[in-house]
């Protein structure tokens, strides 16, 4: 025998960063519920599913074991508030926020990241907590950054970092990314840039968003993907990784960084940071990406009603 | 029948905020294997579980479903390279890393944020993906920040962000946790402050590192917690929060976030911001955290050997 100490597993577990999602159903009094938590991961493309772990001794356990269905909302980085609710004592955690019943019938909360609607597909028993495997009858995600976690304290990657307040000789560009494909404007030598600004003292983000809305695709200031000395303008160049959302752009396309592309990108240290984030973004596709990856499968995926 | 998009699936998936794990074990030949995977939860602390999803399309799909056991490497923010050679088709992967047999068997990598090594719970079927149900036998923990994964790029909530260069007016101070107390300085009176430097023209994490040296424990540069403008020193105050190992401190003392300790905080924003962390720490108890939070339940954990 050997003792293991519950604190250090604890924290052990807890360098391990995360999301936060909001776990919502109906109960079998028809009341809607709701808790926050943190242990979730996704599953299966095809079919599609999820899970979420839930703790045996939680006063939701048996309602959510015994529904027909559930809904994972993933927390965007300004929903602290709702973290904090639904992981309280609070009296009727809906009335503070927004929500609405989602297509498969459990609650969906507005303004989060994603949300995914499930049947109930499997409930694993695992030690004290049961492993709730759903699967996703309808979802919905936009452009927000989710809300973090690590070695429990809540972190926001975009809000706080950009706050930042910097000297007047620093550059800002968006490495905007949609299906691995990043923004680039062109001139009419065929040379490639990304969209750049050079930032006034005060903060990088008032730039950006002002960058973001001129390129006209649905976007929000994502994460600091990196920082480097800019030699050819004497200035630190902070680069960062947004997502787009559907739509054209008014002002520029959206290319795949092939060898060609990245040939015609002008900057060099622009280049070089474009090469790692294709080989990192091809790489990068592990865990629930990999097995299409693999296979190279880029398919519809039929569901049942 | 409906028809969902897996590339739009998976990006609604991708708004989860992941660590990156290098899963491990040996082949039935006895050669270590091991793969890049994010899609990881910890499940259970009595017993002691966690879970990893693995592709039915991946080659080690046999060899990992069928071991009596794998290792989970929580990988830190230094190791994307690491991440990207068990992510891609590397003769010998094992061959770039430094890593050991684990004391149950399964290799487990050097200087990363912490690793589990595992005997077999259970493997679930999960439609195109296992869910690997692994009983912790053994880890090991540091206080190395985890590296990041989002939208399928990595972040680095530290590394990239500490770079950033600003103004002289800035302070950076250090909120310094151990198992939910704080480390505090204490002057005669009794006040309280935390670990405080201000920032010559540079990078506030050369500062923020030297301060972390005199304060003489085991620890380091971790998130940036909290951005303000700090009315009395007329700076922008960065607060970071970080993350101590075990020892004593040369100059401070761990302290719990009662209200009698709070009170004895002498500046106002600091104050305002140690009560939102404690708030959210207390209340952030949730996924593997929220049973043992509610039952108050601290105790060691008897395991079979």
């Amino acid at each position: 025998m050997t003792a293991m100490d519950p604190r250090t597993l604890r924290n052990a577990f807890g360098t391990f960063l995360t999301g936060v999602t909001v776990v919502t159903a109906h109960g079998q009094d028809g009341e809607p519920l709701g808790f926050t938590a943190n242990s979730f991961s996704s599953v299966s493309l095809d079919p599609p599913l999820l899970l979420v772990c839930l703790a045996k001794s939680s006063s939701n356990y048996d309602a959510l074991t015994e529904a027909s269905g559930f809904a994972v909302n993933i927390l965007a980085e300004t929903q602290k508030d709702v973290s904090n609710t639904f992981a309280s004592r609070v009296e009727d955690r809906f009335a503070t926020v927004d929500w609405k019943v989602g297509p498969n019938g459990s609650p969906v909360l507005s303004d989060v990241a994603a949300w995914f609607d499930c049947s109930m597909h499997n409930v694993v028993d695992a030690g004290d907590h049961a492993i709730l495997i759903g699967e996703v009858k309808a979802f919905e995600t936009g452009v927000a950054n989710g809300l973090g976690y690590a070695r429990g304290a809540y972190f926001t990657a975009t809000q706080e970092v950009s706050s930042i307040q910097v000297d007047s000789e620093t550059v800002v560009s968006a490495l905007l990314e949609r299906d691995k494909k990043v923004l680039f404007f062109e001139d009419d030598a065929g040379q490639l840039r990304l969209p750049t600004r050079n930032v006034s003292k005060g903060t990088p983000t008032k730039e950006l968003t002002a960058l973001l809305e001129e390129v006209g695709v649905p976007s929000s200031v994502g994460f600091i993907y990196s920082v480097y000395e800019d030699e050819e303008a004497n200035a630190q160049h902070l680069a960062f990784h947004c997502s787009a959302g559907e739509g054209a752009s008014q002002s520029g396309t959206f290319l795949a960084l092939t060898d060609d592309v990245l040939a015609r990108v002008q900057d060099a240290a622009t280049q070089i940071m474009l090469g790692r984030f294709a080989k990192e973004t091809q790489k990068g596709n592990f865990g629930i990406y990999f097995g299409n990856h693999e296979n190279g499968e880029v398919r519809k995926i039929a569901l049942g009603e």
